[in-house]
């Protein structure tokens, strides 16, 4: 894993970005959960006349980053109101990746406390001003895609998912009937951490449970497709690849345009 | 098999379909190949001005039918200039699955032909009038699916094709380089007659083959599930379902538009 030890320190723009827009707004935001206090990000188009929208960014596995911060603008600028959630805590963003891997550890062994750092960030986010509560989504990078999905398993009430080369397992399942919102995984087809297996199974999970999904699988791309800090080498298993983060953001949109609107 | 026997036959109007445009003009084209007479049916929006990008239509097992002269309209309507192919010949249209099945045997079981008689189809739609032939595309259903995949595979000259609930597997695969097309897959997540090995051998094949592809499976849907002549009934193993036509219908508008612009 040190391999990927540049995935998110090198963030840097990405492909989708729109031109600067000065009507974006956006300021830090602290909230809590279990007696933490999560520092995220919002943004927002001070343009537009609410109720808005709202689309919460769940950070990979380094923590909240410039690359949520990131999407949290391109997501302003294409009309929501945008918090970039924090999972880990304020001033909690590890220094590498061993540091990453001991911090996201820690939800992915314990999916009740992952769940209910999410929908802190949810609720966070339906509490803005300008937010239509009735009409929120979420989104997540790696870490942040696997923890997207455990928000829609535990039954959250919000209309989308979306998860850009998130880990697809879960030790808790879910059952028939508890997922509320729509789900799009947009997944690298020979991502070597999300193996085949995976996907089966999440898909058998899907069924199930009755929910209203789609699976997109993206040629040539491995994990961590969207980080253009991952470098452009799929041999070492995460690597950044423009297509595929086009073609992935462009399905997002269109999926946020369908559940949201 | 027999219970597909509505599939197409009572085909009607489907998800997506656009407000009549009087500028649609369609007419019979018919072409040859192998010394067999084919007729197809083109459509155009005579209110533009070419030259226009090119669609070829590949229809299912019944052979030629409203339902593939209805998506040529609708493509039509988008601004391409369609041509619904005919594989079989003129006035071979199978009465039943037992004839359509026989019929469709004949090209399964040789590639050659079946990619003779696609791509026959592609030629003529490159030399109708107003058509851009450098900037064309193929869409299929379910046997018409395979068919343009077999199309890309021998190295055409196209930009995309796009498989719809099409048969994935090929005992011709494509190898390194062979495929000059883009290739768009919409998959129901339970289709019984396209199964999990078959997805996995064809992305395998299409990786090893250095294919610029995408895969999407649909939630609940099985076979023929752009086909409002397949019942509703995801048990009987082919059924419309109207969320997957709509969605696979814009995830091709999203691809034709990228990769002919």
């Amino acid at each position: 894993m040190l391999r990927l030890v540049t995935l998110v320190v090198a963030a840097a723009l990405s492909g989708g970005a729109t031109a600067a827009n000065a009507a974006i707004q956006t300021k830090t935001v602290t909230y809590e959960q279990g007696g933490v206090t999560l520092e995220g990000f919002l943004a927002w188009d001070d343009a537009l006349t609410g109720p808005l929208p709202g689309v919460l960014v769940v950070h990979q596995w380094m923590g909240l980053t410039e690359n949520e911060m990131m999407r949290a603008r391109m997501l302003a600028e294409l009309g929501y109101v945008a918090l970039a959630a924090d999972v880990y805590g304020q001033g909690v963003r590890p220094a590498d990746t061993a540091g990453a891997a001991k911090e996201a550890g820690k939800y992915y062994g314990d999916r009740g406390l992952l769940r209910a750092r999410v929908a802190a960030g949810l609720d966070t986010l339906k509490k803005q001003p300008g937010v239509d509560a009735a009409r929120t989504a979420a989104i997540g990078y790696c870490f942040g895609g696997g923890a997207v999905l455990e928000l829609a398993r535990s039954g959250a009430d919000l209309q989308g998912v979306v998860s850009f080369h998130g880990s697809l397992d879960t030790p808790l399942p879910a059952g028939k009937g508890d997922v509320k919102a729509s789900v799009l995984v947009c997944h690298g087809a020979i991502d070597p951490y999300v193996k085949p297996e995976a996907v089966t199974g999440f898909m058998a999970e899907m069924e199930a449970a009755g929910v209203d999904y789609q699976f997109i699988a993206y040629a040539g791309a491995v994990h961590a497709f969207t980080q253009t800090g991952a470098g452009s080498d799929p041999a070492r298993g995460a690597a950044y690849q423009e297509t595929a983060d086009r073609r992935s953001w462009a399905a997002m949109k269109a999926f946020l345009a369908e559940v949201l609107r």
